[in-house]
């Protein structure tokens, strides 16, 4: 199995992915094994594994193809697939030194290094499943730091509710861990960002704050974001810092997507201020092709941590050598997969040097990118573009000469799916597209270079073409522009 | 590196780890590549990177070796590596159908198959990246179908606090959820467990419930246990359920470590009642030998997912083809590793039966194991073994002789932990040591069998030899007695 996985890993495909149904998926499936989908719960042969491991990457989509391009990830860097496999063999948690001696040291490593990286003099951190976990340990963390008795009390015991400040460009997972943290909806309040960069507006935050105290509220979060979801905005990070600071909060920074511009020379000034920050998430599967997931949170107050020890004695006794070096009960989880391996591997072999040539890579491509959106004749630019992401949409001519102002609308806002659709389905490219308040009803392409090491700026020329080509094809206009 | 992976997974190594120092595996490490831990920014040539690796497997602990009795887990299959393997190169999430068509659909059919062997006519799930997670859902979404304006309003508006009621011996990761959702040690109850069965006590539980109701809280939640995490006891889910249909709470079952029973024709009586749970963890990375981490919760509510939907515009568009599929907004991540293909391969390799027999196996070894330590004159059984687990000491006739009962007990309590430690540094076995309320003051060895495929019984009598041998070496009893 290992050896065909690594032949599908090392073989160029034309197609990016095929529009597959569920059907056609339980038709592969039952034509190479005898079995569909269901888990029927009879053994099967070996060969009818290899067939059933077969289908599966068939009917998958291709994300080390350059132009999978929908995603704040793409490939999978070599030397972090072989971590992978290692972490598979090793087959343990990063919850004990005991159990994971060599494990637990390199995520200190990688954690250290982050620490230098971000400018911090002390530094604590864990890897986690992924950014929206590196969130929810920030809002966790933050409000222990600022109301201890919660953890122990809970949070319906106090009269006045905590609330927390994101930029309305924010990632979704501060919502979801508002509402698992019992904090709410309401108490997440969104603050409107600037419309020429996408970064927050810090005036606002800083009335926003002010408001929700006279309201009777208790501010105790920002968290700001160093490349958003959609545009790629980074926030003014030492600008926040300074508004947190007078009023006592706690400030994380969202860098799951940015963070490694910390590593560029070029792009490093996007995230000035960010040691004024109490935490920061950083994950390394997106922008720097490690294996996913491989995501980091760090914070330069270690002791924050101690909201989540529990000291089960099964697992973490005193008496033990090197106990102290237990990162268990930092964790809101019990296992912990120890992936910090592959980015230290990765980190090893390319250096920071290698690693900062893959982010310059992208963010100069995405900048090519948005430079010949911006001539192009049938394709309009929705945001200049200040990191990897390039937002954009197809103008037709056809659907610019409707004279109906709402046929024209109605028309902008079916194209960018349809096209997306046979741009899937011809398996030539696979983008995104998406909405934003300051980009008006119409969805539009959010197209995000995360290949950095292997795409071509001549294939994003051409896919540039063709979305705009296709965007003219007769029978997709007409869909476009029908009642 | 992939060449190398599975070299070491293939080798069979007499020891199952050395007791290695944070400086012996800088040494170790320097010796290789002439670096060591830190991550000095610099690229390494290919053969350091490969020998970095080296030096990672070299001083890691064996959990492949069947004498690795040290954690609810140990190896894992060959077809799960080759499941993780195939995921790293996959490279994508499971939260959208787009990306991951095949992998969202496995998922699928393996959360259908676990609502069937429950007994659910409707299920719906995800994998998690570990039990924690999965009991973190349960108390979440079990709040939100209780009183679904917390997610809006936030937990501080109630007056009354929420309260949640597992067993004394329940894991650890309740109390850890309950302080990242805001309700708080003093709001998670712990009930007493019988001292013979391990089982929570249901007349206990149910008084609890009403002392709580009486004192102005709010209780919602039930967490049972099928294999306590020290014991292996299973609650009584039968009964525990009647108790939460009287109260109107949520039933949640952790059966992250006993749920393989529901395979075993001879050990699924101990579930019996499971199917009027709400929800269930359960972790096919334990017992069954999946890579790390296979981690599923299920609910037969799907409805109550619904707390975690944000309709993020970037990822879900109802015109995306089959968007219906998209499990992103059923999690409380965005991106999601889709660990059930491991499992869904290891299921279609070795069937209901294949698996049933590695559950049978580590039961039946745990029970003889416990048969030996039974008989043997120099060890004490801790508690009548319930499932894999096997609780016992050692009790070397030179502390029983010992006349004054304080230096008895303090030699009994040092003892184990010394014990263990040797048979660390020796390699010749893992095992874990910790506490119990039912088991007095003084330590004891949880052997723990997750090697249903290859431990030998034999291995495992020599075993327990070896304790009782290494508990009356000299040097070691004096360190035992010294004052």
């Amino acid at each position: 199995m290992v050896d065909r996985v690594v032949a599908y890993y090392e073989a160029k495909e034309e197609r990016v992915a095929a529009l597959v149904s569920p059907l056609e998926v339980e038709r592969i499936l039952k034509a190479r094994t005898g079995e569909g989908l269901c888990v029927s719960g009879a053994a099967m042969s070996e060969d009818a594994v290899m067939q059933s491991l077969e289908a599966v990457l068939e009917t998958s989509v291709r994300t080390q193809h350059p132009l999978f391009l929908n995603q704040l990830y793409g490939e999978s860097s070599a030397v972090s697939v072989g971590g992978e496999a290692a972490l598979a063999v090793l087959n343990t948690n990063a919850h004990t030194y005991e159990v994971a001696p060599a494990l637990t040291l390199v995520e200190r490593a990688v954690v250290e290094r982050v620490g230098r990286l971000v400018g911090w003099e002390r530094v604590d951190g864990l890897t986690t499943s992924g950014g929206s976990m590196s969130n929810l340990y920030a809002l966790h963390l933050a409000r222990h730091a600022a109301d201890p008795e919660v953890a122990k009390r809970g949070a319906s015991g106090r009269s006045a509710p905590s609330c927390a400040f994101v930029s309305e460009d924010a990632h979704y997972s501060f919502l979801k861990a508002s509402r698992v943290m019992g904090l709410g909806d309401d108490n997440l309040v969104a603050v409107s960002t600037d419309r020429a960069s996408g970064a927050v507006d810090v005036d606002s935050l800083e009335a926003a704050i002010e408001k929700s105290r006279a309201e009777g509220r208790v501010p105790f979060f920002v968290g700001t974001t160093a490349g958003t979801t959609v545009r790629g905005g980074f926030d003014d990070l030492g600008a926040v810092s300074e508004v947190c600071a007078r009023h006592g909060l706690w400030h994380h920074c969202d860098a799951a997507w940015g963070g490694p511009a910390l590593l560029s020379e070029s792009l490093r000034a996007a995230m000035r201020g960010v040691e004024a920050c109490d935490s920061v998430a950083l994950n390394f599967h997106k922008l720097l092709n490690v294996a996913l997931p491989c995501a980091l949170f760090v914070t330069r107050h270690p002791r924050s941590f101690g909201v989540n020890a529990t000291h089960a004695p099964y697992l973490f006794q005193d008496e033990k050598p090197f106990a102290d070096l237990d990162p268990g009960d930092k964790s809101i989880q019990c296992g912990r997969k120890a992936d910090a391996l592959k980015i230290w591997l990765a980190w090893r072999a390319e250096g920071d040097r290698g690693l900062a040539r893959t982010v310059d890579a992208c963010v100069d491509l995405a900048r090519r990118a948005a430079d010949k959106v911006r001539t192009h004749p049938r394709l309009d630019l929705v945001f200049e573009p200040t990191f990897a992401n390039v937002c954009f949409r197809p103008s037709p001519r056809q659907i610019a000469a409707l004279d109906d102002p709402d046929a024209r609308a109605r028309a902008a806002r079916r194209l960018p799916p349809l096209v997306k659709r046979e741009m899937h389905a011809r398996g030539c490219a696979l983008i995104g597209v998406t909405t934003h308040r300051y980009a008006g009803d119409a969805p539009f392409f959010r197209l995000v270079v995360a290949h950095g090491n292997s795409l071509e700026f001549s294939d994003l020329e051409r896919t540039l073409d063709l979305i705009a080509d296709i965007s003219e094809e007769p029978a997709l206009l007409a869909e476009a522009l029908s009642q």
